[in-house]
């Protein structure tokens, strides 16, 4: 089941793809609830009902839609899926051994795998969906990176969650590129602001539910610029996995419906590379994740 | 002029205090507009409006909540002014200059200044107002701490905001207590999830319009715990001063009404003790800060 948040004839709104992913079908023209106005607030929604997260109730809805004539996927204008995320995104640095490595070669520092995960945040005012453009943010940056990463967005409220339960706090997947000004992600000690500029989380195409998904998810990860291939890897390789993620971070903090957890980027990055390979105006990056599609975006 | 969020027969209001500070008036009693829902509600509002965060428009409200009988400050429960921060808190770290020296002390590292500002951020659920009680995480750290700030909130869009203009952009400010788990900050590497953990962003007791306050602040700051004066300075201080702060950081990154940026503590934390004097349940920490007020709150 594949989500999308989509703008047609300017107006912002839900819908799922039909199973052969050529049409979206309005959300409201197939749930019997009240049409939610955002993703969150339908994620919220489907929360507090104990079916409402259920394989059933996607299996359901995704015949409902395939039963439907919608919209072509060319007539509308696909946006991230959770465009505004509340709560901004809670990111992992250091989660891929090779990546562990670059970056350790990169900073002249030790390639040490982190301990504990390694936690930041990500502000989003609003996130790029596919085929957006990105800002390239030259007056501020010459060292704009890329990194493919997997997205979890959480589906239901909790805290101190225990690990063998963290795939019911799910409520799907979808790709983000966490793009980062490296020269200002160092500069400032804490990496918080070299991550939070404006227009550099990419997000998307779609938001695609667990139930699509074996769990933990297996999948290869790529990222291509100007179509060569930088990054590749499989989530399998993840240092901390999804389960420890979501009960290591939830230890006292109370994790909302909608928030997006990202896990960590593979080696590949332009960082890793002698020279550097930063970003710049007219790049296309595209952000492959297996079973969850293409992430396009170009620099501006 | 001071803003209260404050819970009134189970239902959370916007009001202001009286000149003597004995009474709360309804806000939905003085103002023209309609009445917003949220303290951040109310400052988005007025940005749209370029009269609405003027001095004279404080003063005209402050004159006719004179002129009001209201809700005597015993009778309602102050909660925090921004009780669930839509952008969590921007946060800084080292920027009083003593304080910088004695963690260098306590980590055994060097004491040098900041080249340029620390930021990071703080996931807020839920923000503790004055006299609530704060969770003690004994299950989760040995090493809660205490961090008396002056914060600013912000009262207009924003971005690439010249120094010069920074003040234009601030709505008041409130005081905030950056409850910090040492031992997550540490053990995480970047500080984000010690700071972020659940109750720790204790906020208030109200919200200061900036006419009733000097620009750029030089305001008397302190925390006692259990009544022993712990941390003393002034914000006049700060390494980073307020305008430089909003100026940077809104390089490339677009700030909203309502965010809140803490500008760092000074020192006398427990950290900075020998040996270090961390938080115990039943503990009561007082943070006063000149014109705003003290904002009290106890470990659970």
């Amino acid at each position: 089941m594949y989500l999308v948040t989509f703008l047609f004839e300017r107006q912002e709104s839900l819908g799922v793809l039909t199973s052969d992913r050529q049409q979206i079908i309005p959300l409201e023209t197939i749930i019997q609830q009240s049409t939610p106005g955002t993703m969150v607030e339908f994620i919220e929604m489907l929360s507090q009902d104990s079916a409402g997260n259920s394989d059933a109730y996607f299996e359901q809805l995704q015949k409902a839609a395939d039963e439907k004539n919608g919209l072509s996927l060319n007539s509308v204008k696909v946006l991230a899926p959770i465009p505004r995320p509340p709560r901004g995104v809670i990111c992992m640095g250091k989660n891929y051994q090779e990546h562990v490595q670059e970056i350790a070669e990169a900073t002249k520092q030790a390639a040490d795998i982190p301990k504990y995960p390694v936690y930041f945040h990500k502000i989003v005012d609003q996130a790029p969906g596919h085929q957006d453009n990105i800002p390239n943010h030259n007056a501020i940056t010459k060292a704009l990176d890329y990194e493919v990463e997997l997205a979890v967005v959480i589906g239901k409220e909790g805290k101190n969650i225990p690990a063998e339960k963290a795939e019911e706090y799910i409520f799907g997947y979808t790709i983000l590129n966490d793009i980062t000004a490296r020269d200002l992600q160092k500069r400032h000690q804490q990496w918080y602001k070299g991550k939070s500029l404006d227009g550099t989380c990419p997000m998307g195409p779609y938001l695609v539910h667990k139930s699509a998904i074996d769990f933990p998810p297996a999948l290869n990860i790529q990222c291509y610029v100007n179509g060569e291939l930088r990054q590749n890897d499989n989530t399998r390789n993840l240092i901390y996995d999804i389960p420890h993620i979501i009960s290591d971070f939830s230890r006292g903090l109370t994790l909302k419906p909608g928030d997006i957890i990202s896990t960590g980027t593979p080696s590949g990055v332009g960082m890793g590379f002698k020279p550097f390979k930063f970003l710049k105006s007219g790049d296309k990056i595209d952000c492959n994740i297996e079973q969850i599609g293409t992430l396009t975006n170009i620099v501006e």
